[in-house]
């Protein structure tokens, strides 16, 4: 068998001979969020974790109901998303995350979460569950699972006069890797039991 | 003060004076939905637990992005949702149910619950999470907590030549009574000590 780029697709058979027949992992042509899902499905059926992304949060105004056909929605709103992106369950633990690509090489912007994130990741954490965020630098094509009780530190410290980013520096040692694999492409669950079990 | 009907609102100093002045601490005019919503947000902010409802699941089409306004869905489809509705933690552990309204007064349809629900909460059981459901017979104003275990020994036998629902009886004898209260309307955290701590 031959899987030309690391895709699922390929496993399915439908691998495009029209591209390197080199093994290339790179995430290449994948956004984050495209390769979680995928890793989230591979955990499903593999019974590893159940971990599912929320939908996105709209606000419906106007729904259309055809006779002998769907209900369309005419008229909706995005709303900003009271928790994080993603969570499950995972060896009895509660998991919540969210995950973020920046284009920096150097440093995360922290304008990429929000305070009602930050207080939602802060209420998980109490509550005993496992809050963190899934860092990827674009340009690297490096992925890490920074805990957040790191992020807290970085959130809180801009207020006190504080850098307003993560420099890549401090993601590198306080989070973890995250290896790319074939069918888990985001292998999370690896940095879950390195840091947390 | 005076609650004349046991509604939230009249925490806010909104009470409306055209109601009874009679405590009425029924449910009606409020749906399951919106019970637990409340009772959700109350758990939030008193400490309690973090558990949300997720958003209903839409596949966006067309999205209008006029100059100086916000984003407007302009067509949209309802989707199936591939889990429950509502989940969270509580006390270390992954919460996860799905809440039904039947106007029924002896029995719960299965027809209410779906397999891909039911898949989901067998899986989230086996990872140690907690699952279950949280039905309201609406004509007798009762509300239980059904351990997912019942259930899925009902939708099991329904495949077996047994019943299609479940009999009010039973959900009497294996689930938990849910009580009314001012501000936790359905106060599914008590039940969930009863039946798993």
């Amino acid at each position: 068998m031959n899987y030309p780029n690391g895709r699922r697709k390929a496993a399915k058979g439908t691998a495009s001979k029209t591209r390197s027949t080199k093994p290339d992992f790179s995430n290449r042509g994948m956004s984050l969020e495209e390769d979680i899902n995928v890793t989230n499905d591979f955990y499903l059926q593999s019974g590893q974790a159940v971990i599912h992304k929320k939908p996105t949060p709209v606000q419906i105004v106007n729904v259309d109901y055809p006779k002998r056909s769907a209900a369309v929605i005419k008229e909706a709103y995005f709303k900003q998303a009271s928790t994080t992106d993603y969570n499950g369950v995972y060896e009895g633990k509660h998991i919540d995350f969210e995950a973020k690509e920046t284009k920096n090489k150097t440093s995360f912007p922290l304008n990429n979460v929000h305070q009602h994130q930050i207080d939602h990741m802060k209420a998980v954490d109490q509550h005993g569950g496992i809050s963190f965020l899934i860092i990827r630098f674009t340009p690297l094509d490096e992925t890490f699972l920074l805990p957040s009780s790191s992020l807290f530190k970085f959130w809180d410290e801009q207020w006190n006069g504080g850098r307003k980013s993560i420099p890549y520096s401090a993601v590198k040692e306080e989070g973890v890797p995250i290896a790319f694999h074939f069918q888990a492409r985001v292998d999370y669950l690896k940095a879950i039991d390195k840091l947390y079990f």
